[in-house]
């Protein structure tokens, strides 16, 4: 989902009237980021607190690439990492995702291994249908093992767009806040739905009710939704004591548009660049009597803050043994603070920009290969900036590309390099990027190898279904990543 | 101003908390228009209730160019053209101008003599300073006489900025506002303020105070001021039955960006341009305790419709010996009724566009010529979609290239001409274009003569001042309109 996808970020069809209510009842982060611009890597950061160069969730096979846990992918989240659920526990948190895991789907990155008490969702994207012979269609989880395919069981109609998927996963959150709640225990839900990806769908009540086209249908029915979970911790009466985040993991994927593309707002290219349009979200928070309604933070803040503020919340510490790149943004949302913190831009093992304030620095630039784009592939459609949104990796480290965020955020209008402003940002920015390389210490990379022995053909649970696939002859190779 | 100006619209400073009130207190729509890309035609449209096709405010001096009325322009609003004031007078109402009229300067042009009681402003842009030899600076009036000069006695500061006129033009609403109310008199109040046009300029006390640099300052300084009026109007006990009307008579002008440009938000290139981004504008209905607090509306309005709009809240009837463009709003606004109906997209002489529902059919396409290009004049920046922001004057009448406006608001993925949808939409479209183009009687043109003869160097009332200044010679010639 893109930044301009909501009526409260400017969506012109205006039809997300549950969020915009949220909004209007809690605070609106107008500067909020993911950890990277594509999936896997942003919900490894969430998760982790940690940059995905920290945490493993990046690729050294080539220079700046983008990486995730497509289902020949060897790696996946190390034990060595503490996850917000597992650290939740010790404050006697119970613990579910109902969604997309995109951590690993090998045995020992089992979410249930990683601090989840119960799952119910898949671990990779819904890509398919599959045949299930050359490759095996994504399984879909409860708790420890898989309960059916998408396609085969979760049925997804990619003619008609139609699928009842948001509407399983909105009952799963219902019915796990009533059971929360009976029980009076505390909770963290991590509701990491599939939708908005493509193919895009939507369940049949909401087909063609926007006039957004299939991607809009798509958003109509989270945005009702989060209005249900959001009423339905009010009728419980926990709204008062149950924190609510809103995000997304990555900007809208234009490569998708007009049909499944989703809108970045007046922001650069989209899912996959270290542009705005890749990388700024959508951010909500609400908590009813601490939050205050119609309030809107510029402070810069990024999905890895939302480890960090959910310790802070449930009493806890983050753990102090290890480099958290996420802050507390308690004092942002409770007292209007707000907390001098750069943005970082990666893509795969580089640094391709610095934010602070209002700059942003591009070191490095680049949308996609010549031949990628040759194919049809175009991470900006319409929005090719000449020496901007290069089709060759371009370096600037010496001297980077400078743009003032609050006058042009759409990225289109470099810097003088001759300006006195110029001069003056760059040593600001250059510092904070001395500090942040000489302190850097890159984890193991985790999305290096694939194998197409590793796919999901015989996942947990399969026997008792009788749907257990023959597994190929292992051989590991190096992934490709193109982007 | 742009579509993406505001907050409420989506704009990422969100420095608008008045306008925005504004909406959350009325209706905001999504969807409307001006009646031309730049200034002098939307105002006189606006004004007239007509297209300036029909009102005369257009160029044949060469196909598809925009004209409009800087100084040396021999035409103006002609005395055939009844305006909103003229026909408000009928039912009692007091007419005031502030700011900017662009109807024509000439004596026979005076808003006082079409309609209007009382002025304070200008006939023409701000632009300067000027020598007063070879061209002389804009006159300010006060009612039939000027009192100054922009520049030599109202002083706009080039280089820091700064200058006082939003608030010299607040004020005088101010004013005229409660000596209406004192008087029991109904009154029409065109408040038609230079900012945000270029050379972009704010009150000392707005100077640096926006993140988005001196044209943000500008923003919020209209954005206070109109604050401060719907407040004066609550606090007079006068808002239950005034009418307010909140919109912009061209999109942001990019070729301005980013220092003096603005955004619109979503939406393809700027100022001069037929995309969205030149016509679609910001637009705030409010009238407390009659238009429903937070309303939304996706109704095509234009700014046509003010004219429509205003004389049947004053209980008059549109003229009907000639064609008017203006739809009522009141329905729309009182009822929440959509009413079907179509937006033309002319420059000059040429139907460029229409729309029809989420449909918008480009007839031509043009931004501006390679040579104007060339010189670095670029009305789409970062935004040059191959084959929709053309170079050249590109005819479509036979193949138009359609949009599908809500799946892709940038006018960026025209549809398959083989589609099934391409020939449903168009089926309906060239009806529409048909029966419009069938029934247009074009007005005489008025912005064809160009005479340096008649500038502002003597306007009435220069004599009492002393500042008189010297009429070259007559030397009537084509205008050149390069756009």
């Amino acid at each position: 989902m893109g930044w301009g996808d909501l009526g409260a970020f400017g969506e012109p069809s205006k039809e997300t009237p549950n969020l915009d209510q949220m909004a209007a009842e809690g605070m609106l982060f107008l500067d909020f980021y993911t950890a990277n611009p594509l999936c896997s890597p942003s919900r490894a950061a969430l998760l982790t607190g940690r940059l995905p160069v920290r945490n493993g969730f990046y690729t050294t096979n080539a220079h700046a690439r983008n990486a995730y846990t497509p289902q020949d992918i060897v790696g996946g989240i190390q034990d060595s990492e503490l996850l917000l659920p597992e650290l939740l526990k010790k404050a006697g948190y119970i613990n579910k995702i109902i969604g997309k895991w995109h951590l690993g789907h090998r045995p020992q990155f089992h979410p249930l291994k990683h601090g989840f008490d119960e799952w119910f969702g898949s671990p990779n994207c819904h890509f398919g249908p599959y045949d299930n012979r050359e490759l095996p269609n994504i399984p879909v989880y409860r708790d420890w093992e898989m309960i059916g395919r998408y396609y085969d069981d979760f049925k997804i109609d990619l003619k008609t767009g139609e699928a009842n998927l948001t509407q399983l996963y909105l009952q799963e959150a219902l019915d796990f806040i009533s059971k929360q709640q009976a029980s009076q225990q505390p909770f963290f839900l991590y509701w990491a739905i599939d939708a908005t990806h493509a193919p895009v769908y939507a369940s049949k009540q909401f087909l063609g009710t926007s006039q957004r086209g299939l991607y809009g249908d798509a958003v109509r029915e989270i945005d009702d939704s989060i209005g249900k979970i959001l009423r339905h911790l009010q009728q419980l009466g926990i709204s008062e004591n149950t924190f609510v985040f809103f995000t997304s993991d990555n900007g809208a994927a234009l490569i998708s548009a007009p049909k499944q593309g989703g809108s970045n707002g007046p922001f650069l290219c989209g899912k996959q660049t270290t542009f705005e349009g890749g990388m700024r979200e959508p951010a909500i928070a609400w908590w009813p009597g601490h939050v205050p309604a119609g309030g809107v933070s510029h402070q810069l803040g990024n999905v890895m803050d939302l480890f960090t503020t959910s310790l802070s919340l449930a009493g806890l510490q983050p753990p102090c043994d290890r480099q958290i790149d996420g802050i507390d943004l308690l004092p942002v949302i409770l007292q209007g603070k707000l907390i001098d913190r750069p943005i970082f831009y990666y893509r795969g093992n580089e640094m391709m920009a610095v934010r602070a304030g209002l700059y942003k620095a591009h070191y490095w630039t680049w949308s996609n290969s010549w031949e990628e784009y040759g194919k049809g592939t175009d991470f900006c459609p319409g929005q090719n900036v000449s020496g901007v949104t290069t089709h060759t990796q371009e370096e600037h480290t010496h001297l980077p590309l400078l743009f003032h965020l609050g006058r042009d955020p759409g990225e289109k209008f470099p810097l003088s390099f001759a300006s006195e402003e110029y001069q003056r940002a760059m040593e600001r920015l250059s510092g904070i990027v001395q500090q942040h390389r000489d302190t850097l210490v890159p984890g193991e990379p985790q999305l290096n190898v694939c194998d197409k022995a590793v796919m999901n053909w015989s996942p947990p649970g399969c026997e008792k279904l009788g749907k257990c696939l023959k597994v190929p002859e292992s051989d590991p190779k190096k992934c490709s990543w193109p982007h």
